[in-house]
């Protein structure tokens, strides 16, 4: 019962160096009589790259130097340094808390001086606590600091979850209608146990999932069934860019439209706003399975349940066209320009139409006859 | 391994009989030569009533008839007849679906003639499934008809869960980090085969209740866990309920502003559009244990730790200032008033301020003193 916590412990104290360090840099400039500087990568726009050879989207090689003797920098520099020295003191006292338990221990110790927007949970990309994962190339999560989690797994995967001062076992088979909730973290303190699965079906829509969940779809096919419950949160692309790393397949399922295209490539390639976590969190092996337009030609009864494409269908799928990436696999540029050209789009839910258990029939077949998309 | 299902199986049969009840009236109208009717309560603000003497909100004794024979209601009336069939399919199948299921269900057999927006899984309130549950007395999820999930329990509670065709055991104890996620039913083939608490800790904010998990707050105050992850879902509700009549006290933890208090009076006393599921969902005996602005007075550090409130805060605390029921409890008043007083509110993330942990040492306290708003 008692965990060893012996790996999890060597990442803290390397984490904790790291952010020794930092202050030690500092001190260092101060003793020299320069001013104390912070160097990181630059976030914005112009250092932001698709890598077509990897196949996802990360940080160019851009710096970007902060300098406390810098009026418009100093603030803010403050800030990050005490960001820095709390989250060391987090990681001293083995607690984990979110940006907003972050910003009331600031305010606590700096006092009034500190913009409350900036530590919402919901501003996604926190720019102090982003310069600090980025200097010190660690994650948030390798902080203290959780995200908001969000998705569900199921089937042959067994978890060891060290945490809190006790060890669970988490068997992913084994958690009922709910399946088991993926947290902000999955890597410290955490590890497979067992993975014995033959893929990983990643779909978009939770009551999809309850309903393949329900025909224990993961247990017919072998297979790890995953929900991001929408746009997939940073825990979610980190355990699917894990499980590929043990060369399971990964495919995704999701409705044929902005969103669902949006959540595919997100998983595939990262985002622009985490493209300092590239490699972390991208994908770059998922393949499509569906739905798409080109679904109908297979199975007949799709052509009355499309629905009409929305203006943000139709916009998201002139600005995917646009892109070079998307230019050259051209099965997608067939499936975009159909949506264009019909104005009309399709829902994984729509699958269920004839009977409720056709979704499963679906996907078992698309997988079995690799009928993919990029 | 193999369920016996007993249970879930005579509590469907019952709901196919009423399903198919309702179908043998409208048959024998029609014979009669009169046209088919369907009787249901009326849902409207003019029959939403406070029931002070209960505790919470419920339908007062007004019904509505729809009539077959009505350009007005004729459609409507034939999709809620048409739901009505499918609803039971589902029960024979022993399979489940979300209103987005059903919609294209519906849309397979019926054609185009459907109002997609009427089946949005943000629609709330849909209101032809609402004129079943209210007509046949039954919940949608008695219907198979998932809603949607959200909140996450931990602590002693061990649930047998009969789904898909297995049962597993569910101890709430051992789930990590993650704890166990709330599902959308928790009647129908879900039990309680242990519950070993002394009361049960709703927290507003899934980062706080991950705070607390991760310090064990349920294992060191022998409770049951729970978070809504916000406005809480009606599986969430209806878990809260079921827990509290097993006679333990239920105390509710949110921020000290318009949401918190919403949250924490949906929870109580049950909220206006799910007025037709009062004593299923609300839970009159919860008590408030804070945040509150007088937590002030006895925590100094909190005075600097109050943030601005919004508009939306002011709003809420004058409208509730205006609801009858809230006038009876002086100590809601008082703190209502404080608010649009100072102007300020206060999150319970603040009381990370001093140190992660406090805020369990702040709740031990005030549960142990009882110093509860009603």
């Amino acid at each position: 019962m008692v965990p060893t916590k012996k790996e999890g412990r060597a990442k803290d104290e390397e984490v904790i160096k790291k952010l020794e360090g930092l202050g030690q840099d500092m001190l260092e400039q101060i003793k020299a009589k320069s001013t104390p500087t912070f160097t990181t990568a630059l976030r914005s726009k112009g250092n932001i790259i698709y890598d077509q050879g990897i196949g996802y989207i990360r940080l160019g090689d851009k710096t970007e130097e902060r300098r406390f003797v810098n009026v418009g920098q100093a603030r803010k520099f403050m800030q990050t340094v005490a960001i820095a020295s709390k989250c060391k003191k987090f990681l001293n006292e083995d607690a984990h808390t979110s940006i907003r338990g972050l910003f009331y221990q600031l305010k606590f110790s700096l006092g009034e001086n500190l913009d409350e927007e900036l530590f919402s949970e919901q501003s996604e990309s926190n720019p102090l606590v982003e310069d600090l994962e980025v200097a010190l190339n660690v994650k948030r999560e390798d902080l203290n600091l959780n995200t908001d989690r969000k998705g569900v797994v199921a089937g042959p995967l067994v978890l060891r979850d060290k945490f809190g001062g006790t060890e669970d076992e988490i068997d992913c088979t084994r958690q009922g209608r709910s399946g088991w909730m993926i947290p902000s973290d999955v890597d410290n303190g955490m590890e497979f146990k067992s993975v014995d699965a033959d893929y990983v079906l990643v779909v978009e829509k939770d009551a999809m999932w309850q309903r393949l969940n329900e025909d224990k779809y993961w247990k017919k096919e072998n297979c790890i069934l995953i929900t991001p419950k929408g746009q997939a949160s940073r825990g979610c692309r980190r355990l699917i860019r894990k499980l590929a790393s043990k060369k399971l397949p990964v495919y995704v399922f999701t409705d044929c439209d902005a969103w669902g295209w949006y959540i595919y490539w997100a998983i595939k390639t990262g985002s622009m706003n985490l493209a300092y976590l590239g490699q972390d969190i991208a994908t770059p092996e998922a393949r499509f399975v569906g739905v798409t337009m080109r679904d109908i030609k297979d199975y007949d009864f799709l052509a009355q349940l499309t629905i009409k494409a929305k203006e943000v269908d139709i916009k998201r799928a002139e600005e995917m066209l646009s892109y070079e990436w998307i230019l050259h696999h051209k099965d997608w540029v067939e499936e975009l320009k159909t949506v264009l050209k019909t104005k009309r789009k399709l829902e994984q839910d729509a699958l269920q139409g004839p009977r409720l258990s056709f979704v499963g029939d679906y996907l078992k077949e698309k997988i079995a006859k690799k009928k993919f998309l990029a």
